[in-house]
């Protein structure tokens, strides 16, 4: 870090802010083409009134939740708002524009997340009735892509405005305000993670329960009351939480870029960082439009291909814009950057193009674990034969071993970057993560493409007005997007490491530039504050690091349990107390159950939101910065592997169970069968929420540190030194997380109660 | 590190000499308590012919598959023992010591290991006997534990008195020739661990899945040809593997004290280490005799009480010793200690405290998560009306809260020990560590006492000729004994986390004596030697460390799957091809079972053993000891939250399954008994194959990384340096494991061939 405190005297001339101008006019530009593809989407047939109906319903439950949760964030936005604007800061502007784009960030994060979601229920409807129509495979699987192409629109366009924003307004002083950026997208997708993922899979869960194992009806039948719910859930989670979760991981690896660019380039380290994405931007529209589906190709390989294509023109575009915007050598930098070897335009050029190689990767990576045509989910499969327990055993192996291959491969991506990067080894590894941010509005489309078509089957069955060719058609799609899901999580959670690794270098900079302002050298920290790993102080945060995300992934299982018990016994009241439901003469309340998971889903996300938040800290004031920086490793570390396994176990189990409903291992009704709706349950909340809130838990837990840090320093070292200070702020923290897992713990309590009203005992699967 | 040199100008004087050979006359001692006990358990009685002979197979099929293992591990112990005498070392005397006690320490550890078996083998039958007698309950609850007496008597004995005999033969030498001590005793306890675990949860699960699920016979059903593979896999997995694990933590514990105890304080350093475990023998030896039956008494209180009274008795006189032994100011070692502040009798004797009290914060942690009587299993045993995902999913969330509690307890220990010592922080660490060695005595008769109680019950069961009361003792003796079990796990984990960080004191002395002879500064080494935990490279360190725990855990369990396959695949064989086995009038081929179970296991041991052995190896000269070191942390850090996590949701299914046996829920038979049936298989892998092996895994990994820095530095910097020779041995570790894999992955397809030959579809759960 010798160069770390260049950002400050950094300023732009008037042709650099033509630069970020036309950055600025590019991601206008993808929100206009966003528009264009929206139109089309909206312009196609909606089939009969009954699919209209339902899809009216599942409409009005996921606005609902989202209203609810707009309100009960906007609580927590103030409270963190306000926590922001008190932390230490250089001047007003600094705190101002720091709060203030926290704010922004939050409401973009926000709002992608809801239009990901109102879009989805106007598709939905849309791909179901186009399955009916004569060539209804190629139109229900264009209406679905271009469906993601306005939610990766959105993505890239606000992400890459916002930044461009913050850079032309605030120029030297942005890294600080981006930070505000990042943390506001970051809280909010990982509250809308969380709160979505309980959502989604209680109600899947609880449906299952008491339709599949105890009343044997089949998915989606509209005797259901938990149907609309299920409906829903996979609307506010599958696609207001994914979106948001995805924007997030874009605009945090683009803040954590462009820190670091300025840090080590000056205003170039804020130029390049902006020009890449900005390519992105372009080669997400080519590759969306050239998205046809050929009939007789598996849909999987119709969206490889897009991805290929458009990872290959950015690769090119990026290499002619470091050639043509970076000089040939480090002396171009000036006199501080004369001793450096290297070319930087190599140097950029080969960082982004490994970010660019780690996506690649990571799809055929997770196609190949998670895929039904490879070995891992076949095998899967085939230990249906000999039961549940072989099933579970089985899916937990290929989640292990995925998360080891996945982790190694990024590690790898960073490391390379790392070496080839020299002095300016981080800021090459945050221009990896750019250049895995060109490929993110191609795999945002590719992701919203299953929700999509998991919600029209519904639809197609809850109306019962779709023929078996077109059921057959959006099954097909189904399958294609379970897999598509599963790499947009390896993606997402690669962007937590290339960004948290650059991160961790903005984290140095916060401290020496507090010590600095304490007039203490590094070397005379107490020994608490050294980050040094081979010291016992580092290693306990390491431990503690690793065990919140332990705490995380049990608290989030936790909740879809306890939610879905609540489902259970609202469904099996309704099927007692409302004559006429199972013959299906009356019509169940939808609107009840889709209440109760509302309500819960918001209440449960509390207590991993509040240990996101609180848990660094308390470490970081409470143990030193040596401490916090061990955590943040060791959070990092156990949270990409816990992340993987989670989805990558998931989505094997999810597929096993296709392959056996496709007429393998005895086929749908059998034991074999049976088997495997056991391991598709285990892993609907290990997939859809615990595993991908793992990637916003990373960034949010870097970035409170990274903002916390300088008030660390305040009160350990030079006159506002405090112990006292620290271990009151410690404990309130501890307390915080302490009641909250109390009261969560309370709760499984009193809903568990009702067991003994139900009629009969419930039968296993 | 500032006082690191110390050691090596260390001389002991006659009066050290003395205190030394003290110490080893009490491991002696210690040995002549277990001879004693030894004979007053093979006095009892041996019950009749038939469960004489029933027991004879499987102590022949025990002491058959460890006469296998042994020769197999003699290969690798020889191959080791080259390697190591190749590793660069001060000296010959240093070389051959390190390499010859590497070979005494896995002497020791695989003979523990036999005796711990052999002994158990011997108990079994007894403890079935006892049942049958009046007053049966007392006696065989006082042969079982005396048992665990003997076994544990063994353990302090032969690890003490190998740490004595070093450090009065190589004094100034002695923390080099203890690293060759502790790594050949942690290596063989992980291969016995590994190999044990694969034996014994593979006869298991293969046994249950046609016996149970198939044939629909009971556990230890005579027709079953798996039978005695079952019951020899309790000996040669719960018996012998845990013995060896245990030595191996007390030893390598004792080593870190040791190593730590001479770089801080020189000769008195070395020798207070040793007298904290010497008290600890004494009060082991109180803990077995004092546990006596007290009838209406639940045995795990009895168990409780032994333990709490032999840890205040430990606690008072290691106070004593500390007062006694050391001088009440840093002054007294001399001017180069004088500056430091505390009280060193004080600071020892906190220290040791905080161990003591670990160790039964710990069993009353694990306690709580896994014993029947709490919330957590009664919540598992819940869900088991509502199906077996249910109980799965409820038994991960049990693991991994209770990993979190247990791993931030561990860390808070480590942290109080490490703010305590003040300079000498790692040593106070280390001293924690030889606190809860004290413990370990009484741990491991606690332990023993699981699978000689479970053995008993099979033996009983098998030769049908035990009535119903004492049957009903018996199931009583195994519910205490799986809490036991899960209890010795959580503490052997614990000795984990504090030798490995008093280790890496260790690790940071050896780079810096390589660097010292290399001429070179640790200011001016390449990026790759930083260890500042705040760089890329240190990070992907991490994450590395952290992939390997979760590909050893995926191989662990795989192995048990493709091991139980091949059990299933003979069983049902033989159902099929041998006539009358079903009516009892044929004896079926138990030897066969036994045959195959122990081929496959020792077999499938060598690749997570390669694992362990070769990635540091491949991180360390590939990547350079900065990254070693971050390896090493994930690795700790990740590891002790996974062990923990697959132990515990392991005891809770397990215990989860007795509740419903014991009439709760529907009681056997019912749908509820068949979820948790499911879930206590899925616990098996868990909890005694991938998560009992952590331990030694992640102290083999740390020991290979202190053994081998010196290398790592030799060839990095100065005169030898070649980047060459780095990447050639890096790549050759890699190739290794790569090939490992393969082959591991290879095995999996021919093993699930014969499927096909089975004459009709197998029927899940």
């Amino acid at each position: 870090m010798s160069r770390q405190f260049l950002a400050e005297g950094l300023e732009l001339s008037g042709g650099d802010y033509g630069v970020v101008a036309v950055v600025a006019v590019v991601a206008l530009a993808a929100l206009a083409v966003g528009y264009v593809l929206l139109r089309e989407v909206l312009a196609a047939g909606q089939g009969t009134p009954k699919m209209q109906e339902i899809a009216k319903a599942v409409q009005e439950g996921a606005a609902a939740y989202l209203k609810r949760q707009r309100n009960t964030l906007s609580i927590f936005g103030v409270v963190v708002f306000l926590l922001l604007f008190a932390l230490p800061a250089e001047g007003w502007s600094e705190r101002i524009g720091r709060s203030l784009f926290f704010l922004v960030g939050a409401a973009f994060s926000f709002t992608i997340g809801y239009l990901g979601m109102w879009l989805a229920t106007q598709a939905n409807l849309r791909v179901a009735a186009a399955s009916r129509e004569v060539g209804g495979r190629e139109t229900a699987m264009r209406v679905a892509f271009r469906t993601g192409g306005v939610v990766g629109m959105i993505t890239v366009g606000l992400g890459l405005f916002g930044a461009a924003i913050v850079v032309l307004a605030y120029a030297g002083q942005a890294p600080k305000v981006l930070e505000g950026f990042g943390f506001g997208a970051a809280l909010i997708a990982m509250f809308m993670r969380v709160g979505g993922g309980i959502f989604t899979k209680a109600a899947d869960v609880g449906a299952d329960l008491v339709g599949k194992v105890e009343q044997n009806i089949p998915e989606d039948d509209p005797r259901n009351a938990a149907t609309i719910a299920d409906n829903v859930g996979d609307n506010v989670g599958d696609c207001a939480g994914m979106a948001a979760d995805l924007f997030e991981s874009y605009a945090v690896t683009l803040v954590a870029a462009l820190i670091l660019g300025s840090t080590a380039f000056g205003k170039d380290g804020l130029l390049f960082p902006l020009i890449v994405p900005g390519i992105g931007v372009i080669t997400a529209v080519i590759g969306v439009y050239i998205t046809k589906a050929r009939s007789g190709e598996n849909g999987l390989v119709t969206i490889n291909r897009s991805f290929y294509i458009s990872a290959i023109i950015s690769a090119v575009l990026c290499a002619v814009a470091a050639f043509l915007f970076l000089p040939s050598s480090f002396a171009g930098f000036g006199a501080d950057h004369a001793s450096i070897g290297g070319n930087p335009a190599v140097i950029a050029t080969v960082s982004v193009i490994i970010g660019i190689v780690l996506a690649a990767v990571i799809l055929r990576l997770t196609g190949y674990f998670t895929g039904t045509e490879h070995g891992p989910v076949k095998n899967v499969g085939k230990t249906s034969e000999t039961g549940p327990a072989t099933v579970i055993l089985s899916g937990i192996s290929v989640g292990f071993e995925s998360a080891v291959y996945t982790a190694v491969v990024i590690a790898a991506a960073v490391f390379g970057a790392y070496l080839l990067g020299g002095m300016v080894a981080l800021f090459a590894v945050a221009l990896a993560g750019t250049g895995l941010l060109t490929t993110v509005g191609v795999i945002v489309a590719m992701d919203t493409f299953g929700p999509v078509s998991d919600n029209a089957q519904g639809i197609a069955e809850m109306s019962g007005e779709v023929d078996e060719k077109a059921a057959q058609i959006l099954t097909e799609l189904d399958a294609v997007g379970n897999t598509t899901k599963a790499i947009t999580k390896g993606i997402a959670i690669a962007t937590a490491v290339l960004a948290a690794t650059a991160l961790f270098g903005s984290y140095s900079d916060s401290i020496a530039k507090a010590l600095a302002t304490a007039g203490q050298a590094a070397a005379s920290l107490p020994a608490t504050f050294l980050n040094n790993i081979v010291s016992a102080n580092t290693l306990v945060g390491v431990i503690i690091g690793a065990a919140v995300v332990f705490m995380f992934s049990g608290l989030a299982v936790n909740a879809v349990s306890r939610a879905a018990g609540a489902v259970v016994f609202e469904v099996r009241r309704q099927f007692r107390d409302i004559p006429g439901i199972m013959e299906g003469t009356t019509r169940p309340e939808y609107g009840k159950v889709v209440d109760i998971v509302t309500r819960d889903s918001l209440r449960e996300l509390a207590t991993p939101g509040l240990l996101a938040v609180f848990a660094p800290i308390a470490v970081g004031f409470g143990l030193g910065t040596g401490a916090l920086a061990g955590y943040l490793a060791g959070a990092i570390a156990t949270g990409t592997l816990m992340a993987i396994f989670l989805a990558n176990s998931g989505g094997a189990w999810d597929n096993a169970k296709k392959l056996v409903e496709d007429g393998n291992h005895g086929g749908k009704g059998s034991e074999a069968h049976a088997a495997t709706v056991i391991g598709d349950t285990v892993g609907d909340p290990f997939k859809d929420t615990a595993g991908p809130a793992i990637n916003p838990l990373i960034k949010v837990m870097n970035l409170v540190s990274v903002l916390i840090a300088p008030a660390v320093v305040q009160f350990s070292i030079g006159p506002d030194a405090s112990l006292g200070v620290r271990i009151a702020i410690a404990l309130v923290a501890v307390a915080v997380i302490v009641v909250a897992v109390v009261v969560s713990k309370r709760r499984s309590t009193v809903i568990a109660e009702p067991a003994s009203e139900k009629a009969e005992p419930a039968k296993a699967g």
